[in-house]
């Protein structure tokens, strides 16, 4: 369901917007019907215990062009004034999402090194779907050697090694879940949802300190509420479906 | 040049160490001495005056141990009171300029946006160099066919109408420069470097109101300064060669 919203309104006035962003009333929070790139954006929502709505798109081809970029996710955010104010850039959605329910640290500091471990596992992720999921069928058995062989061992060593300097409590900053803690946590339910999930899977476990940064995760009541209802079940087998073989579903 | 700075110091006193950061005295910017991703960065750097230095590897392979996550760009930071900050991934340095030097807009609302024009054109740029620049010998002509028939179109569409919304004035948000221009004037600059430039620069330039985001950047004294220097210059040059084999690099 795509709503009619494509207009960022740069001719309105920013302070009454500024306002009224800064009073969401709900959200509706439009992504493809699997997990992969959006899913940090639902477990915020889901933590944050916010009224909120995941859509689908029913007919993408056609309806990417009632979307603001023609890219997804979007985020449809209606305000206590009643504005419809929509949001568009996955990395744009996740930080205002996060700050918004307080995933950012507790200084400018923090915040600065919770979006440096962000960004760090989003471009992971990001590399693993252009370089591998998208990649050729003719190339595709190389890049996913390569991707196992050195991007994510390097994400792992590098990631374990931020983690053991703050004391391998489960979060990469402070004592307390994270926006960084939560895409570490995407990003292995993203790989375990791969056809062969299994071998990154056990490259990723072997390090403990970043294991622990998933499992407290999942163990936050309302993001292990989210995982264990039929709605997320729907998206866990639908995401695996389609990464059996993502172009199909361009043909 | 590599800096043994390779710590976020997770365990120091962050309330200390966001007053530091709060008050650079100055900064080495590290990344191969090409324009590529971290053109923004430099941008800005020269746009807001920065008492900065570009510095560059001289053996990547062996000094990327000693960055905080193998990767670069990396912005090292001196204090006024004396420490030594390091931050990375260039979307979070690039903001954090962009907010210490007042590229964010006035209020929260056009933050938002401005970072919603930046990343769309900082993953169209991040794209072609994963799935064009990178991708496999045998399978290159196709995908940078997808680009140009694709992607690119897409962007310049999508860009224009909002830029059209905001009254074609140069600027995506507002009436001044915003990280969101420059980061669209890095980009088309960084097209202008690839061998097959003429296509993509042919097609950028039909759009009237993007192409005018490209000259008003480029028309800042600033930043046509850091243009005109030798040390850009000697920049370009070296991009030109390296994107004509950019494997070559890598043997």
């Amino acid at each position: 369901m795509v709503l009619d919203v494509t207009s960022f309104q740069l001719k309105a006035d920013k302070t009454e917007l500024e306002k009224s962003l800064a009073n969401p009333e709900s959200f509706r929070l439009l992504y493809f019907p699997i997990n992969a790139v959006c899913s940090t954006s639902r477990d915020i929502l889901s933590y944050g215990g916010a009224n909120f709505e995941n859509i689908y798109p029913k007919d993408w081809k056609k309806e990417k062009f009632n979307t603001p970029l023609e890219a997804l996710p979007v985020l449809y955010i209606k305000t206590k004034d009643g504005k419809d104010l929509v949001l568009s850039e996955v990395v744009v959605i996740d930080s205002f999402l996060a700050k918004k329910y307080n995933l950012l640290g507790d200084n400018d500091y923090d915040e600065q090194l919770i979006k440096i471990f962000y960004m760090s596992t989003h471009y992971l992720q990001e590399r693993f779907a252009t370089a591998c999921t998208w990649s050729h069928p003719s190339v595709q058995a190389g890049q996913f050697e390569y991707f196992k062989k050195n991007m994510l061992p390097t994400w792992i060593k590098t990631h374990e090694k931020h983690l053991v300097e703050n004391g391998s409590n489960g979060h990469y900053v402070g004592n307390k879940i994270t926006l960084a803690d939560i895409r570490t946590a995407n990003a292995i339910a993203h790989f375990s949802q791969q056809p062969d999930s299994e071998e990154y899977i056990n490259l990723i476990k072997k390090s403990e300190p970043i294991w622990k940064v998933k499992e407290m995760v999942e163990s936050q009541p309302e993001i292990a509420a989210w995982r264990a209802s039929e709605a997320y079940q729907k998206l866990e087998i639908a995401s695996k479906e389609f990464f059996k073989d993502p172009l199909k579903f361009f043909n």
